[in-house]
């Protein structure tokens, strides 16, 4: 018989009316609010230039494809900054190098690590080294201690691990809403705990991985030697090899875990922020800079951490320039070197700036990947907050009008170091949807797969429409 | 040489513990704003329980993978009928069923296409028949014209396809920012393409899928037959497909396309709504009902559409219950049939409602999806609208609040049309995320896998806060 679907289908038809309508108002929304005519009919057309011909995902295939990995020091990270340069320059812009002395640690051939369970025979598991962390000089195997804290292993006198390895299972806090905020509650163990580990007698240090999520991928990352403290070993398990040794230890089994990790730091080496520069037409001496860092962990591709941002700001040049914009303040696009360990190409960047007197007016940052936009992170003035703050309701319109203050960027922030008071940038760092982003971050699993096209988009005209609002502002008028 | 990471790890630190203090003012930026603060404290712990303890990925898991698609009338359908009941019964409910009629269609065993370019040998391709299209009844083969839009068809006389399948291929939107409306852009040439193809002399409509996605998976859902009006099959052909399909036209080569489609209508079939109801302490007789849909397409798992929505409302009854909340008016969660193909279940559950005179305060709907939310979608009076929106700053800080007005969803929308003015209901709609839910929405991609856990949580602990919200509203005082 035949089904009875029209009064269905209108209201189907009428609901989706509803939503386009929606939609329509969704770019209308900022007519009422902060903007400008001229800002609301720029944010639109840099939205639809972007959406339908921005070439950020080809360029994101291509970083993480033809070059992948790219940690400071290493030949694809020279590859990176050609590439980089190259691509500026086919956007339009007049590129230089800024040259930056980088660390150079290579985790090298070897890395493997095994379990041994109540004596029995080994059991190969997956280990990342930690960025930075010594080799393990032929192998290390010893039983297994588990903390949850530091305030656990500080409770152990100075030779409370007599040679055992410690091993740091605090998870992040699933409670949190925001994942970056879980993931700087948990830092610190990966950051500091081969220090811990020696300080208390331990041979190594062993770091459950900074995510949320529950899988066999080792996450690697930054970790630090303190002076006069013994240099051990330091590597990343996974979720879930973290979770059966931690119940087995428990359960009061034996645990021996073993290592042979290679890692090796050579000498620093020369590379390169690479800058591109727009020259402003009303303030020249005023700059704009926007950027992420080019350099990333060396697994994965590098495709959100930090792929997106670089190629989010390669996008706010060619975007701009095809739309035939004129920006007001001198413009810089910089493809940050060595954020990951060290952050020596923000720093050099910031030090060459205060050296110039080169006042930067604004800084904005994208390097938190390439999920859809929410809002921004501003580091800034009362005044040039409440400046951003009046865009809420049309940034909104668009999907990233949730403002709060915070952090703007690991590369941005030595600007506001180096800066005298009165002379420090307005910063503003993209705020992507962060529940996805640490299931990615310093993994295998970081790669361009798993950079969703039309969110890295998103994400190109957020900044682009950011950097252009922040051209629009008066900074004589803010404190 | 070793490197000096002392001050980048203190930068790295401060920016961290910016980070988490964001995060802790994210858990407090309600407390200025339209909630009490018990309000804040409810929905704060609505959010640790469902986090930390919530079961609605295990919930996805066992309707994806135990029961999987489920289209109206079918077993699957039945089986998840029983789990339905059965899981709300375990999280406390006080369950029944309400009978509701459901077309019965299957696109049958044979479901096969092929192109014939330029005489040709035959290529296979992937096809999915629309739902509720009529079989091939054997073999259909003929040349393919190609349109854009329906006045590109309109042009054309009563028999200007003279035999010939039409070929809708008006991709979404890419413009559009919310992907929501830019499906509705595209949505008639899936529901009229056929009437629209037999109109004109047409024995076959093929339509583009209705994703932004750029694969090989074609997308089915809803069309429908006008009386007087030939009924001709229709199925989707795949984004990568309809792309080469028109090229090829375009330049001038013979498409042409074989069907092999054994769909059939059965007779209409007695399926159910599944009803949790808990009585309201102060208002018994007013209601507020929470929902999604329990049936889906019949490929893939359903498990965006809408495996997320019910499991969403069952965790709501779950979660009010563990930190025993008491509802001040009657709370129904229920989960509706046949939201995918005639939207029997919303009707016959908003029928029942205007016979017995059951005064409905709010309705909440989720069918959009089991990403990170974003905000709400609302559909009601002014002074309604007005209070939803007071929550505006404390729904941001749990990053909902982005809220529009407009439809709040299919399966409540009879509720509306079915109460006299001044007891229509509050509607509003959970609104995640919308780019990635169409890369998946009624295709073979629709599977469990491709849910975040964190994200569908989230949602859960959104409904579960709207829902809680809701409950506090005064509605003597609402026009």
């Amino acid at each position: 018989m035949k089904m009875k679907t029209e009064v269905y289908a209108l209201a189907v038809v009428l609901w989706l009316c509803a939503q386009t309508l929606g939609a329509l108002a969704q770019d209308n929304i900022h007519l009422d609010s902060g903007w400008s005519p001229e800002d609301s009919a720029m944010v639109s057309e840099i939205h639809d230039h972007i959406l339908g011909q921005g070439r950020c995902v080809e360029d994101l295939r291509v970083l993480c494809k033809d070059i992948g990995a790219r940690l400071s020091g290493s030949p694809e990270a020279d590859d990176a900054i050609v590439w980089g340069a190259k691509t500026l320059r086919e956007a339009g812009g007049d590129v230089r190098m800024q040259t930056v002395v980088v660390p150079h640690w290579e985790r090298g051939e070897v890395e493997r690590a095994w379990i041994r369970l109540d004596g029995g025979e080994p059991e190969p598991i997956r280990i990342r080294a930690l960025g930075g962390s010594v080799g393990t000089a032929g192998i290390l195997e010893a039983e297994v201690s588990v903390f949850s804290d530091f305030e656990g292993i500080d409770t152990l006198g100075p030779n409370g691990l007599n040679g055992r390895m410690a091993f740091f299972n605090r998870p992040m806090d699933p409670l949190m809403i925001n994942a970056g905020g879980a993931y700087g509650g948990a830092y610190e163990q990966r950051s500091k705990g081969a220090v811990k580990s020696a300080e208390h007698g331990g041979i190594a240090a062993l770091v459950r991985s900074l995510t949320h999520a529950l899988d066999t991928f080792p996450h690697t990352g930054g970790m630090r030697y303190e002076e006069d403290v013994r240099q051990v070993p330091s590597a990343a398990l996974s979720t879930v090899d973290s979770r059966r040794i931690a119940t087995w230890i428990k359960e009061g089994r034996n645990v021996r875990i073993g290592l042979e990790m290679g890692c090796v730091l050579h000498d620093d080496k020369a590379q390169a922020n690479v800058i591109a520069e727009w020259t402003g037409s009303e303030f020249p001496d005023r700059y704009i800079v926007v950027g992420g860092h080019l350099d990333s962990w060396d697994i994965g591709e590098g495709a959100h951490d930090d792929g997106a941002g670089i190629v989010h700001s390669i996008e706010v040049l060619r975007a701009l320039k095809a739309i035939g914009y004129q920006p007001r303040h001198t413009l810089r696009v910089v493809l940050f070197i060595n954020e990951e360990n060290g952050n020596n190409g923000g720093k050099t960047y910031a030090q060459r700036a205060r050296e110039r007197k080169e006042w930067h007016v604004a800084a904005v940052e994208s390097d938190a990947g390439g999920d859809a936009p929410r809002g921004w992170s501003i580091d800034a003035t009362d005044s040039g907050t409440e400046a951003v703050r009046a865009w809420r309701e049309s940034l909104g319109g668009y999907g990233m009008g949730d403002l709060r203050r915070g952090g703007a960027g690991v590369d941005i922030g030595p600007l506001k170091k180096e800066m005298p008071a009165g002379k420090r940038p307005l910063m503003v760092g993209l705020r992507p949807n962060s529940q996805r982003y640490f299931d990615y971050h310093h993994s295998d699993k970081d790669v361009f797969e798993n950079v969703h096209p039309r969110e890295l988009k998103l994400g190109a005209a957020a900044l682009t429409s950011m950097v252009y609002l922040l051209d629009q502002l008066n900074y004589d008028a803010l404190d």
